[in-house]
C-alpha cells in the first residue's frame, strides 16, 4: 500500500506549490512603499539629531512581531511534543507547514486586499502571515499523529483560504470585534480540525488511538517549553493589532486572565483527577485557555477583574472539557482530538465571543470616547470618514444591542463555515487516491522519518 | 498520613485565594490613565504624520517585560528541572506560584501606593508582578523537591507580603540604590528561603536528601534552557526600572560582569572539581552570579573594568561556595539547599551591597552630574522639587559617606527581616495539621503528579 | 597522556587571559558617551511630555540586540547538542567560547576604531561582539567533539582576530556590501574550521568518526530548539546594522527566504534521502541556509520574489550538499565537517556573494535613489562629505559593474585568509605539546564533565 512513488508524487507537488508560489509572487508582490527608497534626505541617514534619527529609524512593532514568531514555531510546535514518539513530527511538521503556508497566506490575503493589481509586502504581512499560520496548527493539533505530511500541507492549503475569506465576511463586512483572533482563528482553527477528524474517523470497529499515543516524561518536559513560551507570549498575540491605549489593555488583560486560568486549571487538575493527582494535559493546554478567552474582549473596557473572571471561566471549563468532554466526543462521535483542541481553542473562543457581546451591548459613547468608532466602526454613523493614513468607511449606525448580536451571529456563522470546509477538506483527504497512514503508523515518526536505532541511548 | 481529603481542602483553598484576588480586584484595581480612551483626537489614529504616530502608539517597556517575563516562567522554571524525576514540579509549580503571587503582589505593592482608595495598574504593574515573583521562586530553589504546593503557595503569599513591606523600607524610607533587586529580591528570597528550610530541617538522625535527588543527563541538558534563558535576559532585569543613559549603562555592565563570571566558573570548577572534570551545577548557576553581583550597582559608574571585576568575583564565591561552603552549611547546620540558592543568589547579593557601598561612597556632582540627585535621592538637600510628572520628596541631605553606611544597613536589614520572615513561616508550615512531604516522597514528582507508567521509552 | 597537570595549566591561562582582558579594559575601555550623565536637564527626568519621555528613552536596538544574543547562545548552544553524548559540551562550550571571545572581539575591534587612545562601548559593542562569536561557533561545529575545550578556546582567540581584520579589509577598505555577514561571518567561520579541521586529521588508517558520533531521539529533539530559535531571529540577525526602510526590507527578506528555503529542504530532503523519509540534519541545519544565502542581499532591492528564489536555492544546494558532498569530502579529503557547515554556512554563503555582486550590477541611482550611496559607499564620488553625525570618508567612484567585481573578489580573499589562518592555527593546536583527544574521548561528554552514572533514569 505505501509505494514510495506515491510518496515521492505527493512532494513533487509540493515543490511544485513553492514554485507556483515564487512565480506569483515575481508577478504580484512588491515591498511596501515604507520599504523602498525615498528621495527626501532624511533615508540617508543625515537626521538633524541622533536620538530621534535612531528612534525614527526602528520599526516599531518588530518585538511583538517577534514574539508571535516564537509562539507559533517554537510554542505550535513543542506544545505538540508531548507524544512520546512523535517529537521529529510535531517540530518538524509544524515547522514545514508553516514556512508554506505564510507564503501562502500573504498572497491570499493579499489578493483580498490588492491596490491597482499589486499586493504589497511589509513587516504587517508577516505578522498577518504568522497568525494566519496559527489557524491550520491548530487544526493539526486535532488531527496529530494521524494525518500524512501530504494530507497536512494539503489542508493547510485549503484551510488558509476559506479562513481568509471568512475573516473577510466577519473583519471587513460584519465588523465585528476580535483583536485577538479567538473567533476567526481560534473557533475556525479548532472546529476545522474537528470537522477533518471526524470524516477521517476509523471505521467503528476500530479505535482511533494508536499504540503509540500517550506522552513519556522526557517527551511531556519538552511539551512545557512550547506551553510557555505560548503562555508567555500571548499578551502579544492578542495586543499586536491594536495601538497605544488600546495596545497596553490588551496586554494588561491577557496577562491577568492567563495568570487566573493558571491557578483555576491547578486546582480543577487536582480535584477532578484520579487520586487527586495533577496532569499534565491540564497543565500544558488549559493554563492557555485564559488567553483565548479574552481574545475577543481584550482591548475592551472590561476591567483587571474581567480579565481575571474570564481567565477563570475558562481555565475551568477547559479542564472540565478535557476530563468529562473529550472521553465523550472520543467514544459517542468517534471524533478523536489528540491535543484537546476543542478544551484550548474551541469552547474557550466560544466563551470570549459571548462575553464580546456582553461588553459591546455595554460600550457606549461614554466610557470608550474617542475610540468607540474605532473599536467598534461599525456604531459609526454611515458618512463617509477620511483621515490621512487611510480612507474609513463609514459606520453602518449600529446600536450597541445590535453590535452584540453580531458578535453573536459571527461565532456562529465561523463555526458553520468552519464545519463545512472542515468536512468537505476532510472528504478529498480520504479520497482513495491519497495515501493515508495504516494503524500501527499512527503517533510514531518512524512512518515518515529517518529515526535513530537505539533510543535515548 | 496522606489522606486525599487534606489534598483536597488544601486545593480548594487556593482556589479560595483565587477568588478573593477577583473580588479585591474589583473593588479596587482599575486601569490607569494611560490605558483609558482619551478625549483627545490623537486616540482615535489620526496621527499626522504616520511614522511618528507608530513610535507614539508602542509601549515602549514592553520588550523589556518580556524578557523578564522569560526569565521568571521559563528561565526559573527550567533551571529547576535539573532533579531527575522532579521536572513537572519544577515547571509546573514555577508556573502555578508566579501566577498566583503575580496576582497578589499588584494587589499588595499597590495597597503600598494608593491613590484615592484605588489601585491603577499598567504594563509597570506587570513588570512589578514578574519581579516580585521571582523572590518567591528563588526560595522555592532552596526547597526544591522538599515541600507540597500548598506548602510552597502559602509560603509564596507570606513571602510576598513581608517582601514588599521590606522594599518599601529599602527604597522608599532608607533610599538606597538597588535598581537590580541584588538586595531586596535576591538576598531576601535566598536567606528567607534558606530560614524556612532551616525549620523544616530533618530530625538529626535522618539524612535530608531523599533518594532520588540528583540529575539525570538529560535533565541537566533540560536545566541549561534555564540558565540560558536566565544568563541571556539579564541586562533586561538589571536595567528595567531605569531609562536612558542609565540603561544602556546597566545593560553594558550586566553583560560585561556576566561574561566574566561565566569564564571564571568554568576554570574554578575545572580546578576544584574531582578529577578536574568540570561540573554541570556550576555551570547553570555559578554563570549568573554575575548578573546577581552587578545588580546594586549596575546603573552606576563602575566603568567596563568594574563589571568585569565584579563578575569575576562572583562567579570565583559562587564556585567555591559549592564546593566548600554548602557542603559543611548541609552537614553542620542540616541546612538542605537544594539548588544552591546561597551560591547563586545570597553570597553573590552580599558583594553587590558591598560594591554599591563602595560606588556609593565615590559618588560625586562631578561625575553623577544632574543624575546624582536621580540616582541618590537621598544625597539631595531637603528641599520639596517638584516637577512635570512627579513630586519628588526633599532628600536627606546625606553625603555620599552616609549613603555607603545606610547601603550596608540595607542588606543587613534585609537578612535580618528575611530569616525572621523565614524562620516564622517555616514555623507555620512545620504545624502538625499541614501536611508534609514523606522521606520517599522527596524530590519525586509522583507524590503530586501523574506520570507516564513507563518512563524515557 | 592525560596527566591532570596539563589540563590544570590550560584552564590556568584561560584565567589569565581574563585578568589580561580585566587588565587591559581597565586601562583603554570607557563608557561611550550616550552612556554617560548630561548636565543637560532631561537626564534627570523632567521631560515635558511623559510620553516624548518614555520613548526618547529606551536604547531602540535593545530588542534587536536581544534577538541575536538569543542565537548565540540558545541557538548555536542548542544546534549542537544534536550528538546523543556530548550536549554539557555544545550548550557548555558554547556559553564558554563565547563568554571569553565576546570580551575580546569587543576589545580587539575597539583597537581598529579607536578614539584619542581610548576604546569606547555601548549597545553597539555588545552586538558586535555578540556577531563575532558568531565566527569561532561555525567553526566549533565544523570540529565538534574532537577538540579539547583549551584547543577550542585557544582557536577563539586567534580567530576573532583574523576575523576582524578580514572584517575591517572587507568592509571599511574593500567597501563591500554585506549587512548579514555572509561573507565576513559565515563563509569565514565556515572555511576557517573546516581548515583547521583538515590540518587535525587523523591519519589515513584511522577514522575521524568516533564510535560516540551520532544521534539520539532525545539530543536530536534538543537540537531543534537550537534550530527554531536561529529560523525565527535570523531577520535579526540580518538587519541588526541596517536602519528604516533598509532594516526593513532586510527583515522582509530574511522571512521569506528562510520559509522557501525550508519548503525546499523538506521536499528535497524526502527525495533524496534513504527510503524517501525525512531526514533530522537536513532540517536542524539546511532550513537555515536561507539566512546565510541572503545575508549580503537582504538590503537590496532584490524583491519578496528574489528573496523566496535566493531561499530556494539555498535549501537545495545545502541539502544536495549533506547527502552528497560531505561522504565525498570525509572521505576523500578526509576533511570531518561533525555539523556540516560547508552545507549551512560555506556554500550558502558563496550564493550570496554572487547574488550580492549581480544586484551589485543591476544598482542605479534611479531604483535606489538617496540610499546608493549610503549602501555602496564606493560608488560615490570621491569627495569629502560630512554631515552632522559622522565624517564619512568619500568614495572611490566606482561603477556597478566594478562594484559587483569587488563583491566577488570579496568572497574570494575572505575563503584565502580563512583557510591559511585555519591552517596555521591547526598546526599550532597539533603541536606535540598540546594536549589532545584521545580516539575513545571523541565526541564524548565523560572526557571534561562530570556525567550521571546513571544516565536517563
Amino acid at each position: 500500500m505505501h509505494t514510495p512513488g506515491a510518496n515521492v508524487a505527493g512532494y513533487v507537488s509540493l515543490f511544485g506549490v513553492q514554485i507556483v508560489l515564487l512565480i506569483i509572487y515575481w508577478i504580484y508582490v512588491r515591498y511596501d512603499d515604507e520599504l523602498l527608497p525615498q528621495d527626501s534626505e532624511e533615508s540617508s541617514g543625515d537626521a538633524t539629531s541622533q536620538d530621534e534619527g535612531l528612534e525614527e529609524k526602528h520599526v516599531p512593532s518588530y518585538p511583538h512581531f517577534q514574539d508571535i514568531h516564537v509562539m507559533i514555531f517554537v510554542g505550535f510546535g513543542f506544545l505538540m511534543t508531548f507524544l512520546r514518539k512523535y517529537g521529529y513530527s510535531a517540530t518538524g511538521f509544524t515547522l514545514f507547514l508553516a514556512a508554506i503556508v505564510i507564503q501562502w497566506a500573504i498572497l491570499f490575503k493579499g489578493f483580498l486586499h490588492m491596490e491597482h493589481g499589486i499586493i504589497k509586502v511589509s513587516l504587517d504581512s508577516l505578522i498577518d502571515g504568522d497568525i494566519s499560520a496559527a489557524v491550520p496548527l491548530i487544526s493539526m493539533g486535532a488531527l496529530l499523529g494521524r494525518t500524512t505530511p501530504i494530507q497536512l500541507l494539503f489542508m493547510g492549503l485549503v484551510e488558509i483560504a476559506i479562513f481568509a475569506l471568512n475573516e473577510y465576511v466577519q473583519l471587513d463586512m460584519l465588523r465585528v470585534t476580535d483583536v485577538g483572533g479567538s473567533i476567526t482563528v481560534h473557533a475556525f482553527g479548532a472546529y476545522f480540525g474537528l470537522a477533518v477528524s471526524c470524516i477521517l474517523r476509523p471505521s467503528k470497529d476500530d479505535s482511533a488511538a494508536g499504540q503509540h499515543e500517550g506522552p513519556s516524561y522526557t517527551s511531556d518536559m519538552f511539551a512545557m517549553i512550547g506551553t510557555l513560551f505560548l503562555w508567555l507570549f500571548w499578551p502579544s498575540f492578542n495586543s499586536a493589532l491594536v495601538d497605544g491605549a488600546d495596545q497596553e489593555r490588551a496586554i494588561v488583560n491577557t496577562y491577568l486572565a492567563l495568570a487566573a486560568a493558571t491557578v483555576t486549571t491547578f486546582v480543577l487538575s487536582a480535584l477532578v483527577s484520579h487520586g487527586n493527582k495533577l496532569d499534565m494535559v491540564h497543565v500544558q493546554n488549559s493554563t492557555l485557555a485564559g488567553g483565548v478567552a479574552v481574545g475577543s474582549v481584550c482591548n475592551l473596557l472590561i476591567g483587571p477583574h474581567g480579565a481575571i473572571l474570564i481567565g477563570i471561566v475558562a481555565g475551568a471549563v477547559s479542564v472540565l472539557g478535557y476530563r468529562y468532554l473529550t472521553p465523550l466526543i472520543t467514544e459517542k462521535l468517534r471524533i478523536h482530538d489528540t491535543c484537546g483542541v476543542h478544551n484550548l481553542h474551541g469552547m474557550p473562543a466560544i466563551i470570549s465571543a459571548i462575553f464580546s457581546a456582553i461588553y459591546a451591548c455595554l460600550a457606549t459613547k461614554e466610557n470608550y470616547k474617542g475610540t468607540l468608532e474605532h473599536i467598534f466602526p461599525a456604531m459609526m454613523n454611515s458618512t463617509l470618514h477620511s483621515n490621512s493614513t487611510e480612507i474609513v468607511l463609514g459606520g453602518y449606525g449600529r446600536t450597541s444591542m445590535q453590535q452584540g448580536g453580531y458578535q453573536l451571529l459571527s461565532i456562529v456563522l465561523t463555526i458553520v463555515v468552519a464545519v463545512i470546509g472542515g468536512a468537505v477538506t476532510g472528504v478529498v483527504l480520504r479520497a482513495p487516491s491519497v495515501r493515508k497512514l495504516s494503524k500501527d503508523q499512527l503517533h510514531d515518526d518512524e512512518a515518515y522519518w529517518e529515526v535513530p536505532g537505539e533510543k535515548e541511548q
